[in-house]
């Protein structure tokens, strides 16, 4: 058995999410059945990211594990054409077979996208959030910097999230404005559940004035969701992609 | 009776295109049909460029009468809860009864867009056309400048085209490149039917040296449309907008 790894673009508005439900139309039920079409064999794929529906990515990463002797980089070219045009995979390699893209480190970036302006723009519509008040990009971004680091995010992920530990560490968080879309870039350990869409949430209410930059402060130190800002919508969020060190992917080195 | 004008945005994946047609979804039928429900008597909008199916827009014009006394600037705020989110109207106002969106005079700016690169992006695939073999942008800048100016432009636009004459005037073509996304950007006093999409798919030829550059002044003078390149897929092409005189639009003023 080879183990292949695939980095995957979708635009996820019509997906139940990633994971696998069963009668529901998700991105790893896709590429369960193509590839198990075009092998010729049941393969379940291992994603790296488990987005939730409407939640977009330029390259999120996952493994599974063939028999076939089908060159690893031809599986990109070749599963193309069994899978919708909203999925693409954009490479495939073969990596070791103790790689496991949850349980090895990585950086993940996320970006959140704000379409700032009165009336609403179709165009972009699916991959950003419509937000017609005034945001203050310059006081969205220091909000931004104490969320840097290392902290307990219990404030600021879901309630519903089952995680061990609420610790993670953001490496970093860019608010940029381009004409009228702000982007949230956001680069990290790992996220809990809903944090990303939480961290854009409570950025907006520091970008209206309705939180100063300071109080995130509090509201982490708090430990409690109420305190922070709402759930940003799914579908202004990108998962951009996943970096792992090269030697975890490179045939004969393995993460422990 | 009040004329009002409607500037609309769309995202037209999924619409048979602008013009009604009887039992398909069109970007007119929803006008008409939202218009009429919301104001309660008939109406019937006339737009400024009949977009093809796919074709979007960030801002086409039409036009409705109605005995109506609903403020004019308040019908876009009020309409959009009747129309779906994908399509948009951003501006409403009320304009002499002589404005015709399609008799007075204009400028109309459309984009092109062509996502340039080994693998499909499916964030860009409604609003761009995906080319993986290399333009260059300069090839085609140098080729569009040949179609700059006032010409007979039966080689490029469809054979399908009643239109009276084949003469139009373009002011200008910009190709420009931004990471993978190339953008061909064309002002002109109006455009033939598929004109836009087959100046690109020539301008596609010139990028990847099927033609040279001057070979367009040849393709121009021989009026037959099977001298230019092929018509461009619909999803590469947004109608970035259209402008009139003020004075056409300021009450009191009329265009003859």
């Amino acid at each position: 058995m080879r183990r292949i790894m695939l980095r995957v673009a979708y635009d996820g508005t019509d997906y139940c999410g990633w994971q696998f439900q069963p009668g529901q139309d998700t991105i790893e039920g896709q590429l369960n059945t193509a590839l198990s079409a075009m092998l010729k064999e049941d393969i379940a794929v291992t994603g790296a990211s488990r987005t939730d529906a409407g939640v977009h990515s330029m390259g999120n990463v996952c493994v599974f594990d063939t028999s076939r002797d089908i060159p690893a980089p031809n599986v990109a070219r070749a599963i193309n054409g069994w899978l919708p045009d909203n999925i693409v995979v954009t490479e495939s390699r073969q990596v070791p077979e103790g790689f496991h893209p949850r349980h090895c480190d990585c950086v993940k970036t996320y970006e959140y996208r704000i379409y700032n302006a009165k009336t609403d723009n179709p165009q972009l519509n699916r991959y950003s959030y419509h937000y017609d008040k005034p945001l203050d990009v310059g006081n969205m971004q220091q909000a931004a910097d104490y969320m840097v680091g290392e902290h307990d995010f219990t404030s600021l992920c879901a309630v519903a999230s089952d995680a061990l530990t609420k610790v993670r560490t953001i490496y970093d968080i860019n608010v940029t404005k381009t004409c009228n879309l702000v982007a949230i870039r956001v680069r990290g350990s790992g996220f809990l559940y809903n944090m990303v869409r939480i961290i854009a949430g409570t950025l907006i209410w520091a970008g209206t004035g309705r939180i100063e930059p300071e109080d995130v402060v509090q509201i982490i130190d708090g430990r409690d969701r109420a305190l922070a800002g709402p759930t940003a919508p799914a579908r202004g969020l990108t998962q951009i992609g996943i970096e792992y060190d090269e030697k975890l992917l490179t045939l004969k080195e393995e993460c422990e």
